[in-house]
């Protein structure tokens, strides 16, 4: 079955979310678009550009339903989600992570060929070097130069390399450099609105200094690019950042709506994500085994949300890699019943699944192939 | 590009392991082919039927490589992955947990129609009625009792009910009892050899109070199969399992390398998956960040161990969805490096992946693809 008669099969299930063989990935449209919508009215209104991360989605419908709402384009974590979302129509994206190796810089200047705004990050000057020799005199090459927050991870750890950085890239003419990214990642999901706030003040310092420096040595950042779902009413009030990578928003998941993201107490946005599973196995009192373990969702987030099927917020365990465990308390789950779920972490669980199957309340509405599922190249 | 022109080109990388465009899920032949032919000859030595476990890596082109060393068929975790190992020539194959909704029953009956010899676990009298309602007049499924070892995941939970199965699947004729299963999970993974047994002896006792249940009620198992790469040598010893489980035994991973599986102090099998990553920043004395995190290897393990390019044993982060943080010690590593890794947890790291990069040294030799990835349905 090729992907054009799948989707037909799969949009021609009449039996609803009662009958899908299960586990599925689920978004609520109601819910994923109020949130596309809101993020969008919410940069719009405080005068940012918005470039949400497709690492969350992996998807070119949805990114260019943020697109049509208002982004400029979309971030990728890495190469392989930039070519999907290429090959989707998107034509302005920033990838987020270094590309170093050779056969992955290579496909990196064909595909900057292809779309009108390819940018990547770039956090050392050998790396821009590299950039610069495969572009050759191809079409130049928009790189930013990634900050390192304090975490280690990339990035580059000072002001003083950040300029040198900067000046490695000015001396290399196939290279055009648009700004800085600066991605706190440590801080998105802190619990609590003022402890997130205190750390992103003192993070924002740091970074200003380092744009400061920039500056005064004539490479001052055109794009500052960064923020998260979790911070980015806070990037907002301290108005260093000029472009949001928000992510997550469009689905929430679990670690999220621990968060008051709002400032008010609240996660702000809607759990539109959900994944739907069976019970499978219930011959212990008050126990019902579901179809849903590590290969239905990641488990670096923890455990999942139960959010119906079974009593509200009814544990659930981890029982390997196909199944998992919901205390239902009192009773026992008819076998075949459905237990729907909050993802603990979205993005690596998106990578598990194929596609999204996409509802209003019980009905399945379409289907969205996950093209950058697994593109971790 | 189709898979087969994937795989020409895959196999044209005239580079070797270090022009791998990362990261990269490897096996080593050499240790892999060691692996497959040792359980092969184990299993025979000892008399019992091997059905290795095909959750463990997915693959069409293993499962026939484990036929042709001997073994009876595979097991698969979940009817999907059946239908992918049918597809790819696999003729005699146990699905080991229970297919439940009705989607999913109409294809096991298509794959049973198929293949020379499917089986299934089954765990309750409605579960079983409902495969016989679907079979119909056509070819007499073969189905196992599922017996709970006492984790409370699958299974019949005691004797009584073991009987009462087997009475309502001998009341239906389109189903054929041809034996038990029993997994003892929990006890794969206990480090020591001496207390690993201790747990064994103690459950399979249990086990044969529900063989010696069944048999006096005029249901003697055919078939008793369970046991995996942890405990094979113990249920060898035992002698009530007359078929074994393995999986992990053809890749092995960190959790089965801290075990003494041989009980002679040993893992007793090869290291054969590993997974290449390349260090792209290292930006700060001493660490190198990979591009190998919650994308490139399942959490559920914990970290993997770091194999080569970095000093043996060194420390690993999990960074995200696509890095991970490597403590080199004294000296930083060149970008663009390669780390070798062996996975924390095989199973659900393989489902991470599309294709196998098959190497001899540092020579790729094939591409074999992940047939049963994302299969959980």
């Amino acid at each position: 079955m090729n992907d054009r008669d799948l989707h037909a099969h799969l949009i021609n299930q009449q039996g609803g979310r009662r009958s899908f063989n299960t586990p599925v990935l689920v978004i609520d449209l109601d819910a994923f678009e109020k949130n596309v919508a809101d993020m969008a009215a919410y940069a719009k209104a405080s005068g940012l550009r918005l470039r949400p991360h497709a690492k969350t989605h992996k998807c070119a419908e949805i990114a260019r339903r943020q697109v049509a709402a208002g982004a400029v384009g979309v971030c990728c974590a890495k190469l392989g989600e930039a070519e999907a979302m290429a090959a989707g129509g998107i034509a302005s994206i920033l990838i987020t992570s270094p590309v170093v190796s050779a056969p992955a810089i290579e496909r990196l200047i064909a595909l900057n060929q292809k779309i009108p705004d390819l940018e990547v990050a770039v956090d050392n000057p050998d790396n821009a070097r590299a950039l610069a020799a495969a572009t050759g005199s191809g079409k130049r090459l928009n790189v930013l130069i990634d900050v390192d927050p304090g975490v280690r991870r990339t990035g580059v750890a000072s002001a003083e390399a950040a300029v040198a950085l900067a000046q490695a890239i000015a001396d290399l003419p196939q290279l055009n450099l648009i700004g800085v990214q600066y991605y706190c990642g440590r801080q998105q999901h802190i619990e609590s609105y003022a402890e997130r706030r205190t750390d992103i003040i003192d993070r924002t310092d740091y970074l200003r200094g380092i744009v400061t420096a920039l500056t005064d040595a004539g490479f001052a950042p055109g794009i500052i690019t960064g923020g998260g779902t979790g911070t980015h009413r806070i990037d907002v009030e301290l108005g260093l950042l000029n472009e949001l990578q928000t992510g997550s928003y469009v689905f929430m998941d679990r670690q999220y709506n621990d968060c008051d993201i709002s400032g008010e107490g609240t996660p702000g946005f809607a759990t539109s994500l959900l994944i739907d599973a069976r019970v499978v196995s219930a011959n212990t009192p008050g126990l019902g085994t579901i179809d849903a373990g590590f290969k239905a969702m990641s488990t670096d987030g923890g455990p999942p949300t139960v959010l119906a099927g079974a009593p509200a917020g009814a544990p659930y365990h981890f029982m390997g890699d196909e199944h998992g465990l919901v205390l239902f308390g009192e009773t026992s789950p008819p076998v075949g019943s459905i237990v729907t779920l909050a993802a603990p972490h979205c993005d690596p669980t998106v990578n598990l699944y194929d596609f999204y199957h996409v509802v209003r309340g019980d009905t399945l509405v379409d289907i969205w192939p996950i093209e950058g599922r697994g593109k971790s190249r």
